[in-house]
This record gives C-alpha cells, sequence and structure tokens, in this order.
C-alpha cells in the first residue's frame, strides 16, 4: 500500500542542502511505500499511485516535517508531583531528591497501573507528532523494579535505557557505594536484556563521576550503548566523561563551561537540551546559540517525568528553545527530529529521504516556523508512523 | 435536555469561600439543564438523571473548570507574519508598525477568505476551551474594512470590539488626527451597530493620550463600553486614561509605573495580562505577583494575532503566567475565567453555579494545577458551550 502526499508548501527533509540545515523543499511530494519512504521530489514530477489501497493526499498551504524524535523521557512511573510544581512555582527550589517520591508511588503500582500510564502517555506525545521515544528507568531502584520498569518500557519503544543510577534510593542513604555494587552487579544482570542504553544522572546529590564511569562501563560492558544525565543543577564533570566514553548524548547541560562545550564540539557527543526542565523548575536556559556556534551537535527532547518536566509536547519545547535558547526555528525542529536521531545514533529516523522509517507529520501551518510562532497551539494535523496515520 | 457530570475529582466554582478564590469541591457534580447550569454539589448528594435524552459523564479523576473567556483577540485578519517572527527572533525589535502589513493583506482578502480564517481560528480556540471570545476589528482603518471586521466578528461572538483606532494606517502617515476625525465620524457610525465595545491603542507609535480619549468618548456617546490597549511598549498615560473612563480593562500593561498599579488597585478597571505577547515579542514579563498583592484585578487573554502573538492557546497563557509572572496556579486558572469575564462586565460567564451559562470543560487531569504543570499539552478532554458538547 502506498501514499502519495503532495503539493507540500514546505518540506523539512532534514537532507541538508549547501547553507540549509533541514534540506527545504516548496510545493514538494513524499511517496511512501509500506513502512518507509520510497520517493521525494517536486510535485509535478511525483508519481501516480492508483492501485488499490492507494492513496494521495494534497497537503496545499501546509507543510510537512519529519515526526519527533524524543530521545529522553521518563515516562514509566507511578503518582504525581503537582503539588511539589506548585510549591515550587512559589519559592521552593528543585532538588533532585523528589526523585524518590515518585520511586515510592512507583514500586507501589501493579505492573498494569504503571503499563496503562505509560501508554496513555505514549498515546499523548503520539498525538502530538513525536514517532519515536526513548525511555529511562530509574523509578523502581531495586532489581525487581528496574526490571519491571525497563521490561514494559520495551513493550511500546525500541530505545529502552536502563537508569539504576537516577539517584540513591533512600534505604541506600550514606551507603552509595553500596548502591552502586547492586546497579552494576544483579541490577544490569536483570535489566541489560530489555535495554539499549545505560544511563547515569552524574551530578551533586546523585551520582560522582567515579561511581558514573562505574556504572557507565560496568553497561557498555554488558552491551550497553552509554548516555549521561549531566550539568542539570550545576557544573560538573560529567561531560567530560561522556565525552571520554564515546556517549551518544549527554543531557541537560544547564551548566557547561568552556572546556565543556569545547570537548563536545570536537566529539561525535550530541548535547541534548530539555527546554522543559528550565520552564518548569525556572533554573536559567543554556545560551544553544553559543553551543551551535561553537559547533555543538544539538537535540531537543522533552524529558517527561513527573518532577522536573511534565510537559510531553515537542513543539512547546521547540517554542521555548527559539524564545529562549536563541535557537532559530529551523535549528530548533532540526534538533527535535534529526537531532534526536543523532542522539539515538540512528539514521533511520529524523529525515525524509527514500529508504528512511515513513514517519512525518502533517502541519496545519504553512511552515515549520509555525511550530514556534504558535506556541501553545496543537499544530499536528496527521501524524504517519511506519507509513501509517497514528 | 440535562447533563449530570459527577464524581469530579476537583471543581472549580470561581465562587468564592473565605481564603479559596477558585472556590474549590472536591468528588462533587454539576448538572446541566440546557443552556444553563442547574446544581452545583457533592457528588453524593447529585440529583438523579434518566429522563429521556439525559446523559451522565463520569469525571472520576478528572478536574472540571469553567470555560476560559478569552476577552482580547484579533482574529479577523488576512495574511501571515512568521517571517517577521522568525527575524525578530534573530534580534529584530517589535514595533507597532508591523501591524500595516497584516493591514495590507486584510483589506486584499475577501469577506469568505476572512470568514474562512476567522472561523478555523475560532474553532481551534473552542477545541482548547475557550468558550468566549472577544474580537477586535482593526485591521482594515477604512470605513469600508472596518464595519466588514465588526460585521464578521459579530457572526461568531456577541463581544465584538471596534477598535478602528489600532494605528495610523500608511494613507494617514503624519495626519494621525484627520485619521482620529474619520474613527470617531463616519467609520464609528459604521461600526457601532455591530460592536459591544470601544478600544484605542494607546502607545507612543499609535496615538497619545488626548487622541486616545477623543476616540473613547466618541465610542461611549454611540453606546460602546471602553477597553484600552496601553502601556506594551514602554511607560504612558493610557492606564490613567482607563480608570478615569471607567474602562473594563486596560490590556498588556507590560510596562507599569507605581501610580498606574495604586491607580487600578483602587477601580473597577481590570487589568488583562497577555503573557502571549511578551513570549512572542521577547518583552520582559509584567510582574502579577506584584500587581494581585497590591490589590489589582488580573485576567488573562491570548491577544490572538498574526504579530505580537500568534498563540491561541490559554492553558499556555496560564503556564507562563505561572512561570514567568509569579501567578499561582489558582490566580491564573481564576484570571483565564473569572477574570476574562469581569474583563468584560459579564457575570454569567467564568463561573460554576446555578443560573450561569453551561461553559465548562472537563481535563484530562485531577487538578487545574496541571494546565501549568503540564505546559503544552493538550488537557482539555470536553468542552462544554452553552451546555452542548462542542
Amino acid at each position: 500500500m502506498r501514499t502519495l502526499i503532495t503539493h507540500i508548501a514546505e518540506l523539512t527533509t532534514n537532507v541538508s542542502e549547501q547553507g540549509d540545515l533541514c534540506g527545504t523543499r516548496y510545493d514538494a511530494a513524499v511517496l511512501i511505500d509500506g513502512d518507509r519512504i520510497a520517493w521525494v521530489g517536486d510535485a509535478k514530477d511525483a508519481p501516480s499511485v492508483n492501485a488499490a489501497g492507494d492513496a494521495t493526499v494534497d497537503a496545499s498551504g501546509r507543510a510537512v516535517i519529519p515526526g519527533f524524535v524524543d530521545s529522553h523521557s521518563h515516562i514509566v512511573f507511578g503518582g504525581d508531583r503537582a503539588t511539589e510544581f506548585e510549591a515550587r512555582m512559589a519559592g521552593q527550589k528543585y532538588a533532585a531528591g523528589g526523585i524518590r517520591s515518585t520511586v515510592a508511588a512507583t514500586r507501589a503500582a501493579s505492573d498494569d497501573e504503571l503499563r496503562a500510564r505509560l501508554r496513555a502517555l505514549q498515546e499523548e506525545m503520539r498525538a502530538q507528532g513525536t514517532t519515536t521515544v526513548e525511555i529511562k528507568s530509574g523509578y523502581g531502584l531495586t532489581v525487581v523494579d528496574e526490571e519491571r520498569l525497563v521490561r514494559l518500557a520495551s513493550e511500546v519503544t525500541s530505545e529502552v535505557t536502563f537508569l539504576g543510577a537516577h539517584v540513591v534510593p533512600a534505604e541506600y542513604e550514606g551507603r552509595a557505594e553500596e548502591y552502586v555494587d547492586l546497579v552494576v552487579g544483579p541490577m544490569l544482570d536483570a535489566c541489560a536484556p530489555h535495554s539499549r542504553w545505560i544511563d547515569v544522572f552524574c551530578e551533586t546529590g546523585a551520582f560522582t563521576v567515579a561511581q558514573s564511569k562505574r556504572v557507565l562501563e560496568a553497561g557498555v560492558a554488558h552491551g550497553l550503548l552509554p548516555r549521561v544525565h549531566a550539568s542539570q543543577l550545576g557544573p560538573g564533570e560529567g561531560v567530560r566523561l561522556a565525552v571520554e566514553l564515546g556517549a551518544a548524548s549527554i543531557d541537560h547541560g544547564t551548566y557547561l563551561t568552556e572546556a565543556d562545550v569545547a570537548a563536545l564540539a570536537g566529539s561525535d557527543t550530541v548535547l541534548t537540551l530539555l527546554p522543559g526542565v528550565e520552564f518548569s523548575t525556572r533554573q536559567p536556559y543554556p545560551d544553544a546559540r553559543r553551543l551551535i556556534d561553537a559547533g555543538v551537535r544539538v537535540a531537543l527532547a522533552c524529558d517527561t517525568n513527573p518532577g522536573s518536566s511534565f510537559t510531553s509536547s515537542m513543539p512547546f519545547c521547540i517554542a521555548v528553545a527559539v524564545r529562549d535558547m536563541g535557537m532559530t526555528p529551523a535549528e530548533a525542529v532540526w534538533a527535535a527530529t534529526a537531532g534526536g536521531a543523532a542522539a539515538l545514533r540512528r539514521d533511520d529516523i529524523g529525515v525524509i529521504a527514500p529508504g528512511a522509517r515513513a514517519d512525518l507529520l502533517l502541519l496545519e501551518a504553512p511552515t515549520r516556523i509555525h511550530l514556534a510562532y504558535r506556541p501553545g497551539v496543537p499544530l499536528v494535523r496527521t501524524v504517519w508512523k511506519d507509513g501509517s496515520v497514528s
């Protein structure tokens, strides 16, 4: 079965042309065949599709972009922290320790309760245009509970990250090294089979650089690929460590030193910015302009979680990145699609090109600029995931 | 036909109880009869509805709030200013003169083109929970075109505002007084029959205080009620004038002096804050905390327009008001509902109480806090307008 989307007012392919990051085409067409993109070109040259089951979509006046690749989320959890959010907005500071309240609620929830919440959030994301989502564990923090979380996550995505080293659980207070022993031992053994990635929260109040290195290296030894949470609450050594280990991404980067920026610019490690976190914790926004100008490759993700960022809207993150981080609309859309794909080391998503997965979005808007120009407005009209409308 | 909405986890009535601005009830129920609210109380006391055509909605785990009252919009226009937005985000400053490009596009558009855009935007707003919208003219600036705009606006709302004095059109460059003569003469004669409100943009680059006063007084003499755009681009005399004339609202208030705050606090004039404007023009956010603490009554509105704020999302405005203006979630939700009603001098909307219009929203969330806690996420699940699901 084939679908021709034609007369696309503005098509973002992310197949970079000279001077145009987004590989933009006008009055364009895309042919989907099965779950893949089969052809991309000018509308006037579009192949005809008229076999039984074929469909044509007239996109006149509307833009098409690749599906969003949200490379950082924590959507398997129990409970809610609306009251903590309200208190924070009244002046209370965000601290990593708040994670523990979600850990308690997650441990108390049944598989079915966690699965229902996870699926609802994934559907909410999909309706807003997210066609690929990475999901982390990290609210279980026991062998049994972390295994539950990565297993449940693996039911809805292939991008599962084992984050047993999210925070030291209350019962290991003052015994962080012992907890790391658990993470790199039986917990990793239980979780690695369901996971693709190993992650650690390298931050004051969470794990030291030495502990973080132990966790990441143990994960790599189990066949997982490294990514790192770092520099969210203050400057630290996490970026250096991530680059040294060839991590696919370092996430947050709210507080980066000049040395961090230089290290990232000379590396294959993507910097994943999470504007929802700064928005919902009132932290200062990282200056994406400075980072991009320095040569750092930037992705945008939602970091959907009940503590520091409960948005699931990639368009919202794009709008904030443009308004408050100095990105152009084109850079922000690239970061939310191709950037996310790079942060997941994927070349089959984040682009609209022959052979890529047919994950794409028809916008209720003539340009991708509208995603920033019309903040908060649901502009994703149609979502194709693997070639099917979802 | 009656609808019982029952087991509402959190009901915002805006019927203020001691110390609770929002008149919050838990495990509550609301009975709709025709286009009005018939009864509000505890779920356990809810009347039974089982006549033919009656319906019951179980809101377990979800919150209900009054429909949003968006008391400031400019949604009858032609064209688009995405490119201007993109240039502004790259560093260009916002200036009132940009309005003229929309004026040219609006004049060039047919009634049907304007109507199609207007209806699409109104439907977009409705889907996001806006059950009452005020609509201004101001992109015509000729007698014929302003009459077209208020007439088209009156097809979709009873809250129509004549804003012929939006900006001095290009053809009157250097002849502002002559343009004001036109506004208060034949233009007002043509527009008053379709309008409820008279408005003026009292700002450097638009109209002086003396000109603004002439416009407002002429409108009042034609039976219209005054409201004022002021202090958007810098401090000015607009607030003083608005209070002096007993305007229902002064809108923007980005730059307020201490004297402005004192004047507003001692008046019946509502201050309508428009967070979308500061967001999309990178202007400083007004400090709503200071204003509310000083006794000023505050409303929130979108100011949907193609230049300075193209959001149509009241939830987005709530989230920004909480994050960047220092409002509590309860204050922001009140301002977006009861505050908007006060800014339109309406007591039949913005509350959930017997006799009020049955305009209410079922949220896909357990509390109203989630509107700020989950920025950008479409959380409005069901919209009732005049008792009907829309």
